[in-house]
């Protein structure tokens, strides 16, 4: 069986995922409202030691604000009493329809002045609360015809709101940091930086972009096909994975939300590893928390709720474990040097080597023997086969 | 009908796609190898100002000098005779079996430093040649098995060669750029820099960016279900898009290279509304070649490649056509109006506006009506129709 | 432009379509009820000659009789009073949450004898209004998790349930049809009976198969990377096309429902023309509505609303205008010739040709010069290129 | 550790997938042809009891008849040898270029003549080794363009030659039984039959569809976003799975033909749950041959062919050990009956229960609470969780 999570393991729920009512494009909610207070302590139960909001999840959109500060007290003083800490927030810019065209790239300005105010005083009660991460996913950011978009100014409001906003976090004193959630498509056709690269793309262009980086999540990058593994490598790479969505998807499709791992199992496997043991040959890690956004089963009442919660920390704990064992077994570190992954670290050219020397390098190119170093065999298959056997607990001592 | 090419079009093809022999992963050769030199007049005839090619395209991998140069001079002499521009080369890093496991990333270090010489020699013979863009696909830096490779190396190797050959570029003064292509798969199940974004946010990272850009592919990221004409807006507005590849493709599956405007007829018109006008508001242009990159069906003969060839242009010099009627039509300026495109321009914060300024303004927020607000109908679907009909030639005069 | 439509031309829409509030995963409805009976109004002035609807958008959900009886009776009235015929009925078994597990195959029996019940009561009700189509699309039946259903009673339950129904009709003696409406995901992760071919083989296993039939989704089929067009004429081929929804997709991703040729254009000009010249050979033809399940975009207004509702029908018009123009072009039909499409009609045994007697002719293989036949060049894209100019408008004399 | 293979197992490779000399679209061989006669001995070493080919992989296209008596017997003798069965044979209507529009459906009928010969010859072949399964994979049955296949024609040709194959096999007495394999796409842009319920749907329409199964291979349904489970589940209820192609698939892309497991893993557990335990409430079982349908990686040597045979023998063996612990579990008992799985098996009517009766149950329709009822947790997640632990092995005792 697996070990309890402790608060080390800094596991973390968006308080919208157990509290999702299960409505969807074709169904009315199977479940009432849960009480944010109430969410709080049974995610604490279930080993969370994070949490995560939307300001309209505790707070309903149009309250006032004597409402608001109440309600953000007793969510407050919950979090307290269960020793659950808030470490990111995010701002709802989808639901209310005066969004349906975007927020920070509607093409009503007035729209966009409105969101933008949502966002910055959102930004204050993030600092109040503690949070180090704000999230910034844009939904609705997008277009369903080519036509009703002029890409290149949706793109300038988009850069103008984010630095916007970060400029005001800089200008504040808060320790926060803006992470960019990339979506390929729903609910919009086609979403602005749909992409974990499209989303790096558009930081290098930045006037702030020191304090942006990006919250990647499981199924959005599947929803386009990508590897996730290889893309939360790239946002490493970059310096920019400052948060994490862990969740599961089953192939191209509708954003399903799933609980993590029981999606694609085996590439679960492989994040986890990059999340536990970094890069083989070393480089930057995450060290965020391990942040969930999945729903539960639309057709499960809150038994099913707390079950999913425990789920993703079982899962992940027991990839954990796996990966930990895929790494330390001998049998594995043979077949990684043998695949020549630590030979990929050694850069091409050689320290010093100038590329007027590369170019004198008879050996590279005119007595190179191509023919025979494509005999090189890279033996991933056998590689592969023991991170399988690994990840399905088949070679534990 | 449709009118003739001109040179003024800058229509070009990729040498390779006329002569593909139409091999592909079930069945063999089905048309015979055709001469350059052959090809070179055909395509010229069939309204080509410009061509490009790969290395091996004209001269057989492992080729002797003498040869080589006999091979060169004879293509050269051809596009000269036919007044054909050679605008772009590229190197093939991906057929033989050393690239196996990739050029700039394979994990074995004498095949990068074997790809960094096989591109620098071909960096000389652009240079030679006289073409201004250096294209790079990487088709086969990647991987099928996420243990395979450690993506931070291999990001690092990845940037070494580019920049490597952009230091390169500039040290010999060649007036080259740099075009990165980016795919998600095929050959390899998951391949470095998927799509626009990922090269986009790969760039920014390099030491030679400034002369690094992208050669999107319209089926390459229709292959990732990503809406192509966005995708090289961001280019645009990155001020990346330095060559383009154009085709069709139809749905998420292997890459088809079908004629441009055979898959996605639509995205093709707005593809081409783009090229060809700029963006609604103005901004960044592309004023690059217009090049095809397709396969002829596998199931015709010559004289099916020579029809796939005019078919590129003629559907694109109708969708050109289609595009500026579309922009002319006073209908369809009250449309962008109406649909608020122009409002898209107009800064969020007024100019000179403060962050202050705006929290400072109750009408933002405060005062601001959502529901009010949220009746504004975008009327985005009547522009589209008037698109559909445009493209359609149903609203021509 | 585009003739207004008449009532030959049979248009028919949802009357879910008109009517649906834009609430959708992530966001509020952002249009008010319509109420049926002005719905009608406007959709005969659309040009629509025919509505269809579930049972629960005329009648909400849990109504009593007294309150079934007026709102159906001002339904009717409302048809008759402008003319619409009630050409199609279907059942609401997706919305409630009680269907949250499906309705023939939820695992609860007690849901599916409410289910059957419910469709039923529908069937009468489809029979005194004159429908002759009765659809159904079982959205809920289906699952997330492999474990979560036994497929093989699944599908015995499913046949139960159609069976039943079926039954029921002949056993009341009505004059009504059953079209079944494939789908391969969304709301459920995998739904069942998810392609055109899905439920072909399952009528096939059915009692009473002989009035059950398909209503297949542009769509839906596209969500799985499928050719509606080729799929329609399977289940032409199959005799068993009853019913047709139409509208766009663009690529595998959510269901779009939008409005039909705003997805996959060429698509759509191919799927007009089998429905208006039949299979290039002839054979089965269909001669039911032309009806539209689409969603007016989320971003408009009730302008957007009736403007998508005649783009719908302009779309189809022009398609049409075309794909006759297509037929009758001298060039097209030898190309059509030339590309072999007639000899595909030509039985591959000649009439009386035993197999003893295609065993014994040399010519078929003996001496069959395969390599000579391997040069036989189709021609396609020629053949192609062609359609894509008619469709476009450019071949119109 | 995973225990060795037994011939009790019944695993079976084709003999196309070690000898797959690793061509693909961009690039050459990377491995030298491979005898195979060397090839059996190899698969028997690894734990095959039996093989499967097509007729061009032990005789090149176009031999003599000398040539192919004395390759077969050498195939045959070597198969004695190792004590291997030859289960299964297919023809290869796809490689050769006069294949290059289909062989059953192509627009030339002398091609379709030949194709049968092809196929004739082969099925007697079939017979005289004994082999039980005659697979037919259409790959080239399809086409890129709507416009240059006539659906109905090309059906009715399927349909002719699979029944005149059929009419062979029963006319010479042959106890053997044909198995349409479905694929999508790739190497035809759309290929006739795409998918399990397509065939289902076509062998519905057979004269003597009575000895017409299927042969599914995971990836091909995968590559349309299908769940593979729920495909051979319907396949099975229909009474159709005759043959089996397992094999991995990372998302909807190009055939990967990865290492059964090497795929979605979750999926492969499920399928082997499938294949070994039945369904839960028990019906039709899969009795054939496991049979692998996959090609070992690109990158790697003869090492990789090997270990990649093995890699999918230990992974199902795996996956076997862990589906049967699952269903033995107690605690996956009682979660399956909380779920409804057994109730789902239950008929919907009572046994003899009339439609007129189930109208007059009040309490199944009038009086019934669908509030209440909707209030019904199935309890999934829990239920799946329990399966992903299994599968990975963490309930093991």
């Amino acid at each position: 069986m697996v070990r309890a999570a402790t608060p080390d393991d800094r596991f973390s729920f968006g308080l919208w995922t157990v509290s999702w009512q299960a409505r969807d494009p074709f169904g009315d909610a199977t479940r009432p409202a849960l009480d944010p207070v109430e969410a709080i302590g049974k995610l604490a139960e279930a080993g969370a030691w994070g949490v995560t909001f939307h300001d309209d999840d505790v707070v309903p959109f149009g309250s006032d604000d004597a409402t608001r500060d109440r309600l953000i007290t007793a969510f407050r003083d919950a979090c307290t009493e269960h020793d659950v800490t808030i470490e990111m927030v995010t701002t709802n810019l989808f639901t209310h329809p005066v969004f349906k065209d975007g927020g920070f790239t509607s093409n009503d300005r007035s729209v966009r002045r409105f969101a933008l105010r949502k966002v910055l005083r959102n930004i204050d009660l993030t600092a109040e609360l503690g949070a180090k991460t704000f999230v910034m996913w844009g939904g609705r950011e997008g277009s369903e015809y080519d036509g009703s978009k002029d890409v290149n100014a949706a793109l300038d409001r988009y850069a103008e709101g984010v630095d916007t906003v970060a400029a005001y976090i800089k200008s504040r004193g808060y320790d926060i940091k803006i992470a960019l959630e990339p979506k390929p498509n729903e609910p919009r056709g086609d979403i602005f930086l749909p992409t974990i690269g499209h989303a790096l793309g558009f930081i290098a262009k930045l006037e702030h972009g020191d304090i942006v980086g990006l919250n990647p999540e499981v199924g959005h990058e599947q929803m386009a096909g990508l590897n996730f593994t290889q893309g939360i490598g790239q946002a490493l790479w970059a310096g920019k994975l400052f948060h994490i969505d862990l969740n599961g998807q089953r192939s191209i499709k509708y954003d399903q939300d799933l609980v993590f791992g029981h999606g694609d199992l085996l590439s679960a496997f492989f994040t986890v590893d990059l999340l536990e043991n970094g890069f083989p040959n070393g480089g930057p890690r995450y060290d965020g928390p391990r942040h969930f956004d999945y729903k539960p089963s639309r057709t499960d009442g809150f038994d099913g709720v707390w079950a999913s919660a425990r789920a993703n920390i079982a899962t992940y704990l027991l990839l954990k474990e796996r990966a930990l064992a895929f790494r330390a077994d001998p049998e594995v570190q043979a077949a990684l040097e043998a695949s020549g992954l630590s030979e990929l670290a050694v850069p091409t050219l050689a320290a010093g080597e100038s590329i007027e020397d590369l170019l004198a390098d008879e050996s590279a190119f005119e007595s190179y023997d191509a023919d025979k170093a494509a005999e090189h065999s890279y033996a991933f298959v056998h590689l592969n086969q023991l991170a399988v056997e690994h990840a399905l607990g088949a070679r534990l001592s």
